[in-house]
C-alpha cells in the first residue's frame, strides 16, 4: 500500500533531512549528526540524526522516517476510523541550544495515509525560548506568516492559533514556548497541499537560524542556565503527559529513543520555584500565561 | 460527610508525616523540611513539606493531604463508580538522594471513601536503586515482608508481585526500581486494615533509613552521577505517563507542585545510551527486566 502520494512525500522528506543536517552542523562548526538508521517491527523505518555536546547544540535531532504500521485499536477509535494500515513519512526535529538565550526549537512535517485511501498532512514549528527578544519572536512568526500567506492567507491566524492551543500545559497553566504554526488534518488537494508543506520545511532553517546568530556568541549566567534548565521540565513534561505525536508514536510500536529524542538534555524539577516580581523571567510567563499577537 | 473512619485515618496519617519528617531532618543533619500549607478549591488541604540541597537529600517531600472533592466524569468512569463525592487523605512520600549509591525512595498511604460509603485503603513502598547492593535490596522487601506477615501471609507475595506489575514502563520493558509492595482497594474489616496501614506508615523508616546510614558516607564518582540522572528520566517518565496517583490528583484538581514534587531534581535524557556490557549498570538493568524474588 505505498501509493504515489505518499512516494512523493517520502522523497521530499528525507532530501530535506539532508539539508537541514547540513546546514545545522555548519551552524554549530563543531558538533556532527550521527545517523542512527533503524527499522519498523512491521514495515518501513527511518533514520535518527542526533548531535550531542556540540558548540551550539547541547542536544538536537533531526529524524525521517517511513513506516507503515498497523493502527491499533485505542488509536483508529481517537482519529474515529476502523483498525487498519496506515502508512506515516515525515521529518521532525528539535534542537536544545545550550545558551538559555537561544531558543529551544520543535519542527514536524508529515504526510499520513490509510489504507481506506483517506491522506492528510500535518505539521508545524513552534519556538520555545527562555529568555524573550521580542525581534527574535517576530522574526520567526513573520518568516512562517510570509509562507502561509503565499499560499492562503486563512492559514497563519488559523494555524497560529491551533498551535497556541496545542503546546498548552493545563496544569500549569502556561503555552510551552511562544508558538509558530501547527496544522493537521490538511486535506484536499494534494499538488497545492503538497506545495505548501514543502515550502514550510524549505523554511524552517529561514525562520530560526538568525536567532542562533543573533544570541549564541552571548554570554550568560549561572542564574540564566538555571532557569533554562527549570524551564525544560516544563518541555518534558508537555511531551510526556500530552503530546499526539509521542502517543502515536509509543501507539503505533515506533522506536522509543527517536520517540524521546525530543526530551532536553539536562532538566531540573525544583519546587513551587517563581521568578522573582519585575524580572525578565517573569515576563516570559506572562507571555506564556497569555499568548499574544506577534506579527 | 467526613465519617469516623475518614476522620481516624486522618489523624494517623497526620501525625506519620510528623514522626517521618523528624527522623529524617535528624537523619539528614543539614537539610530541613519547609512546610508548606494549601487548601483545596473544593475543600480540605494539606501541608507539602519539602527539603531542597540538603547533606544526604537532594530533594525530598513529605506530603500530607485530606481532601473532599467531586469525582470528575472521566475518573468517575475509570473507576466504574457514578460521579460524587470522594474523602482522600493519606501520605505520600519522595526521597531524592543526593549520593547516587543511595536509592531513592517512594512511599505512599491513603484512605478513600465515596459519598455512597464505600471506602479502601491503598498505599506501598518501593526502592529504586542506581547502583545494586543486594543487601540492601533484601533488607527493604525483609521489612515489608514482615509487616504483612503480621496481618496475612498472603499479603506480601501478592503485594510485591502488584509492585513489580505496577511500577513499570511498557515502552522501556524495564521496572521503575526493584519493588518493594503495593495494595489498592483493601476493604473488607475497617479495624484490621487500619491497623496493618498503621504498621505500614510506621514502618518505612525502618525498611529505609538502614540503607542511608550505609551508603551515603560512601564516595562517588562523576560516572555514577551522569548514570543516576540518566536514571532519574526514567523515574519522571513513569509518573508522568503512567502514575495513577499523578493522574489521580490531576483530575481532581489537586495542587500541582505537590503532586510534581516526587519528580527529580535533575534528570538528564542522553540519546541511547547504554551501559558497558558486565558494568554494575548493566547488571541493575538486567534486574529491573526481570523481577526478583529478594526475600
Amino acid at each position: 500500500m505505498t501509493s504515489e502520494r505518499v512516494e512523493a512525500a517520502e522523497v521530499f522528506f528525507r532530501s530535506l533531512q539532508k539539508s537541514i543536517l547540513q546546514s545545522l552542523e555548519r551552524a554549530d562548526g563543531v558538533g556532527s549528526f550521527l545517523s542512527d538508521p533503524w527499522e519498523h517491527p512491521q514495515k518501513g523505518g527511518g533514520i535518527t540524526s542526533v548531535t550531542q555536546d556540540g558548540a551550539i547544540f547541547e542536544k538536537g535531532a533531526v529524524n525521517f522516517s517511513s513506516v507503515v504500521s498497523k493502527l491499533e485499536e485505542d488509536a483508529a477509535v481517537r482519529m474515529n476510523v476502523s483498525p487498519q494500515l496506515i502508512s506515516a513519512t515525515g521529518v521532525s526535529l528539535i534542537l536544545h541550544p545550550r545558551n538559555p538565550l537561544v531558543p529551544t526549537v520543535h519542527a514536524n512535517f508529515r504526510f499520513l495515509e490509510l489504507e481506506n485511501g483517506d491522506w492528510w498532512f500535518g505539521g508545524g514549528a513552534d519556538l520555545t525560548p527562555y529568555y524573550l527578544f521580542d525581534d527574535d519572536v517576530r522574526h520567526f512568526h513573520g518568516v512562517w506568516k510570509r509562507v502561509c500567506d503565499a499560499h492562503d492567507p486563512a492559514y497563519y491566524p488559523k494555524f497560529k492559533g491551533w498551535c497556541d492551543r496545542y503546546f498548552f500545559l493545563p496544569h500549569r497553566g502556561e503555552a510551552r514556548g511562544v508558538g509558530g504554526i501547527f496544522f493537521d488534518n490538511l486535506s484536499g488537494e494534494f499538488g497545492p497541499l503538497f506545495s505548501f508543506v514543502r515550502d514550510c520545511g524549505s523554511s524552517f532553517l529561514d525562520a530560526y537560524l538568525p536567532l542562533v546568530e543573533r544570541r549564541s556568541r552571548t554570554r550568560y549566567s549561572e542564574d540564566h542556565r538555571t532557569w533554562q534548565l527549570r524551564r525544560r521540565s516544563r518541555y518534558a513534561e508537555f511531551n510526556l503527559l500530552y503530546d499526539r505525536g509521542t502517543k502515536f508514536g509509543l501507539d503505533t510500536g515506533g522506536r522509543v529513543e527517536s520517540i524521546f529524542v525530543s526530551l532536553p538534555p539536562v532538566a531540573r524539577w525544583d519546587y513551587a520555584s517563581e521568578p522573582a516580581v519585575g524580572s525578565e523571567e517573569e515576563r516570559l510567563l506572562e507571555v506564556l500565561r497569555k499568548p499574544r499577537v506577534w506579527v
